[in-house]
């Protein structure tokens, strides 16, 4: 039987998970891997704080030596959240030489490089299979099961607070303020919601997923990011009417040596696989050259699924404590390899405010064959005392043409309500 | 760099996408993982048969020794599908100390134990990724992703003919026979079919997921199975009117030390994530106390998939040579820890020819109260010249009451003309 000692940094809501978990699962590690789980110590802000009662009160410990120092922990456990001070005890810990297990998306796509360089100096690995999408497996899948391909493509909703929003908007008709109201009282949207409905979480995480599956790094501030909160009933509607499903998604796609990656609404047609992801569950759809297509769906957060993919990680960090951070070069800004597309062709759909006047159609029409861009499909509903408007979809364009189509409409005649890109 | 010297048993449809693939990835699995692939020799029936271009014709033997004794071998590809002699090979190469990589599930599920003594006495391992939903890197998940859980719940799409032959059948009212030979056309079904549609196929696969999922040998003999040629357009019709999709499902639940496992048409909800599920895509869903719900989904066949998931394994043999095969002890029927369910609770469908009869429904009904079955819903349309036809869809009920309830009826008014599962 091996034995492992870990020090866990940070013990709210997700390290009281881990200890539970582990609790629960002792017996079976035992059998199934011959392994000893040992949590020596959890670095807290007080221990007086009222706890999980899974959480044994002697392992606590309000100083951060306790953990970093103590020579027998060999992995180090962290679920501070933030940027600092996790990213520096991380690289403290690797420094030392213990492997850590992280759920930290944002320390580790803002600071992966210090964390690479930390861990050769002490020659020990990282884990972060809970950074993404909690307990989906994507990172392993990525970077054990997908070896041998070129991966062309990734579309994900890794974001459960702005899908739970979104799917609420889209089935029961609320309004977004409602919506997020309701997030708010049962714990799936923060007070302060920006981070996620403005897209920065799930951009910290495309930078993670982007950077495996291209072997290559993205770094976060060259992702293209746009949120949610420009998405209406209206829209919903416009979406729906037309056979598709508004989805936050964070995508990144590769061809040859060029990049492109943003966070941004997006149609999904409804019988795409991303379009039945519901509620906060998360998934990630990808395309290789030799495996095709490919979706990994679950939950992309809570106490127990997140609790699932570190204990899963804490497993293999005591079977295989160095591991590869990555298959490429981590430096600080984007790899030589790649350049960031300048522009991308995709589908687009426009929704227009127009003046109820016969020649508007013709207008709008006129501008858009200007720039080559293609109707695929238009909608113009019987106007209403709101006015009249036009939905229309695309067929593949670039999307430099596509707004500069829209900036030559006669604003006199045209509104622009909503540009977005369209999955097909 | 690192250097694995590999031997192909087989090298038709699959062997051939294999070296393909390595051909293709040769400069990019050097730089990502430090290694170089020299495939060796192939066994093959005829080395006259004209084969893919990318095989060159001197690595080519029709003698099973030149790979199996081959010192410098370290790797064993094999792929000759079906019982024997793959059985035999694998395990003369597992005693010989080679790794073996095997894309062969009934070889696999019916031999597993032999293999395992070959590998304990060759102090090697064996990959087995392939052999179960082609490209869907399930093996991997269930064996390094989802350790800290107790899996409760597998219900898996696992066989892409029938999955093609139901997909056809109800998005476009195909009938079996039609949509068998177009499949049969394509190259997605056998000549002789059978192996599929009665599935078999899917039983060999479940076994293998089932006895990972549980940490128990669950053998094939012991899966119930039922095959998809009792489904008709009326029943694909039946379960739409009520919101449900028919999918040949391959499933397993564990309630404490009892196991169910079954292959089986079963009502799927239009919502689930299964449903969306089409044409020869694979899926499988799982439950775990810890992580909830996952779903997999991708490219269960076909040569580049399959030959991803066998380069993958390949690249892991190359790093890990000797893995563990399973976190249970091998035996030849079904592990002590459990034993096999005598009945099933879960919600069914009966579709029941009647006699036009005022009486008829109310015999139904009693009958099935008479057992403590419960209906949830019943639609019975204006009776044709065909009859009348009833539909029932229960509440989660004993299998055992609800197939004594439809023995009670009296065959003079009720003919049954199915009874099927339904998945919630």
């Amino acid at each position: 039987m091996k034995k492992v000692v870990v020090g866990l940094l940070g013990c709210g809501n997700i390290g009281s998970g881990v200890v539970r978990l582990i609790g629960q699962m002792r017996q079976d590690i035992r059998e199934h891997y011959q392994l000893e789980i040992d949590i020596r110590r959890a670095l807290v802000r007080s221990t007086e704080k009222k706890r999980d009662e899974a959480v044994p009160r002697g392992i606590l410990t309000e100083t951060p030596e306790d953990v970093l120092n103590d020579p027998e922990i060999a992995v180090v456990l962290e679920f501070l959240g933030g940027e600092q001070p996790a990213a520096d005890y991380m690289a403290r810990a690797l420094r030392a030489g213990k492997t850590v297990v992280t759920a930290n998306k944002m320390a580790l796509a803002l600071h992966w490089r210090e964390l690479q360089r930390a861990a050769d100096e002490g020659q020990s690995g990282l884990y972060y299979e809970a950074a993404v999408g909690g307990a989906m497996p994507i990172i392993r899948v990525l970077q054990h099961s997908l070896q041998a391909n070129h991966i062309t493509r990734l579309s994900a909703i890794i974001n459960g607070t702005t899908n739970y929003l979104l799917t609420r908007m889209t089935d029961e008709k609320l309004d977004y303020q409602t919506a997020l109201s309701e997030a708010q009282r049962l714990g799936l949207a923060e007070p302060d919601p920006s981070s996620d409905v403005e897209g920065e979480d799930a951009a910290y995480k495309l930078s993670i997923l982007a950077s495996l599956a291209f072997h290559a790094h993205i770094p976060v501030s060259l992702i293209q990011r746009e949120g949610m909160t420009r998405i209406s009933q209206v829209d919903i509607r416009c979406a729906r009417d037309m056979g598709y499903t508004i989805k936050l998604l964070a995508s990144a796609a590769r061809s040859g040596s060029e990049v492109d990656a943003f966070v941004s609404p997006v149609l999904v047609p409804v019988h795409h696989p991303l379009a039945s992801v519901k509620g906060a569950f998360n998934a990630v759809y990808l395309h290789g050259h030799a495996f095709d297509d490919m979706m990994i769906y679950g939950r992309g957060a809570g106490s127990a699924p997140t609790a699932s993919a570190i204990v899963s990680d804490l497993i293999c960090a005591a079977q295989d404590p160095a591991p590869a951070f990555s298959t490429f070069e981590v430096v600080d800004g984007l790899s030589d390899s790649v350049s960031m597309a300048k522009d991308r062709t995709c589908a687009f759909y426009l929704r227009l405010q127009v003046k109820d006047d016969a020649g508007v159609l013709a207008h709008v029409a006129s501008c858009l064959s200007g720039e080559q861009v293609s109707v695929r499909a238009l909608q113009q509903p019987q106007a209403t005392e709101n006015g009249a408007q036009i939905t229309i979809l695309t067929h593949p364009a670039e999307e430099s043409r596509v707004r500069s189509a829209a900036r030559a409409f006669d604003p006199k005649l045209v509104k622009v309500m909503n540009i977005l890109r369209v999955e097909e």
